[in-house]
């Protein structure tokens, strides 16, 4: 399965007094970066929250701000499954500046699967093997399991 | 019944390159001054949309930007009761420097009242008469019915 | 000149408790739709404040809610400059949900031209003669002076 | 030195559709939370940034997320600065349900000082030894220089 990453320009409303994106906004495009994952792959959000009951609850974050990014300027975010438990998901997040290629921004995000129906953490493993399966294949880092 | 208008410190978040607040916030702004006042008239908003299952459910929005707001600024909030009909509503809202008691904008937010459980606009007169009878006498504008 | 319209996914971080798109976002989508248009005709934003001084100042705005977007829908945004002067500009914005074409939102905004350098409005059918030319050829409203 | 925690009702326009708020929320009150902090001790940022031309920026931001917040609800945030030396700052926030006391959030947000004027970083040691005498008086980490 080829991946692409997913572009997004900053908007005026995303900067703050200092002239460059304010701090937080990452965490949105984060998880702007996320949804459009999960749309390439084929299990849309909507999909798996309203169809399956499943969402990927927040347990972390983590950012590391490398430099600025200015109105109007695209960013280029490759994202990458660097950790699959049955249960649990790491996210990272690598932001660079689309004209140079400069490294902008590292981010991780850490999430457990979450049955709403039982109001408790799940096993995607069992409850969505396909979906456990396709993350399985993706998954880059050393603690797939 | 005697209401205090609301206070509000403008964040740094809340700032855009322009070094001012962006325009956005007012908006926001309004929505806190409006749960502000339900809670000070008693009827929070989670309690009429929980207990009772109504929502006030916005049509339309219109602001006036009268001069900027800065960092660290805090925003007197007046808002008033500008027309309601059994079924409607309108808040006008005005927003002065705290410090210099300088109009900085105006706004306005446009309501019907909306029963959940039946998925359609009701007359809040019918459901919530004590609510209604409340808020006709909290009204200042000539369009009270 | 073929301009063709702002597309935009709403995000999860969009919605609020309702499960709706919360309604500030539209002020937000409104700049995008501004920013995107501004692109399109060949004066970015950043080249007309950086280069030549000149900011699109915002004076007022205008929103009417017609129906909900949910996340994962996309809007179209038909933006056109319904009255445009020396010194001013309204600009209105049709939001249509892309998949139905119904139609989600109506708004205004409301600018002035502000020449940064002497800090007062400016006529831009004197500073920037070009780009005056070029809204007044887009203008579709009567009120084109 | 007595400092007060910071206490924030959380908006409706802070939840998304899970009926909770969103978790890139707890950034901003981490900004607020430091925006208050510096109120109290007599160092607001805009003197700091304006008078001194020191801002505090930031290099990484970490959130931990134990709990949902609801609209309506205040979070109390405890702010302690864990780590300081000449150049470098650690700030860690606990955020608490001001009803029951239970934990929400925690939080770390690592900033350098950095001087305007020179466009670099900078020793608050040196450039502002009484801000820095301060913040190192309210140091509980052990990594105080």
């Amino acid at each position: 399965m080829e991946l692409h990453p997913y572009c997004r320009k900053a908007q005026f409303y995303e900067t703050d007094a200092m002239g460059v994106v304010h701090h937080a906004n990452y965490v949105y495009w984060m998880e702007e970066a996320r949804t459009d994952f999960m749309d390439q792959i084929g299990y849309p959000y909507q999909k798996c929250a309203t169809e399956h009951g499943i969402d990927m609850a927040l347990t972390g974050i983590e950012c590391q701000y490398k430099g600025m990014v200015r109105f109007g300027e695209t960013v280029r975010i490759v994202m990458s499954i660097t950790k699959l438990t049955p249960a649990r998901l790491v996210i990272h997040y690598d932001m660079y500046d689309s004209a140079t290629g400069d490294l902008r921004f590292e981010g991780e995000s850490s999430h457990f699967f979450y049955l709403r129906a039982k109001n408790r953490p799940v096993a995607l493993k069992r409850v969505l093997p396909d979906l456990y399966q396709l993350l399985s294949s993706l998954c880059t880092g050393a603690d797939r399991e």
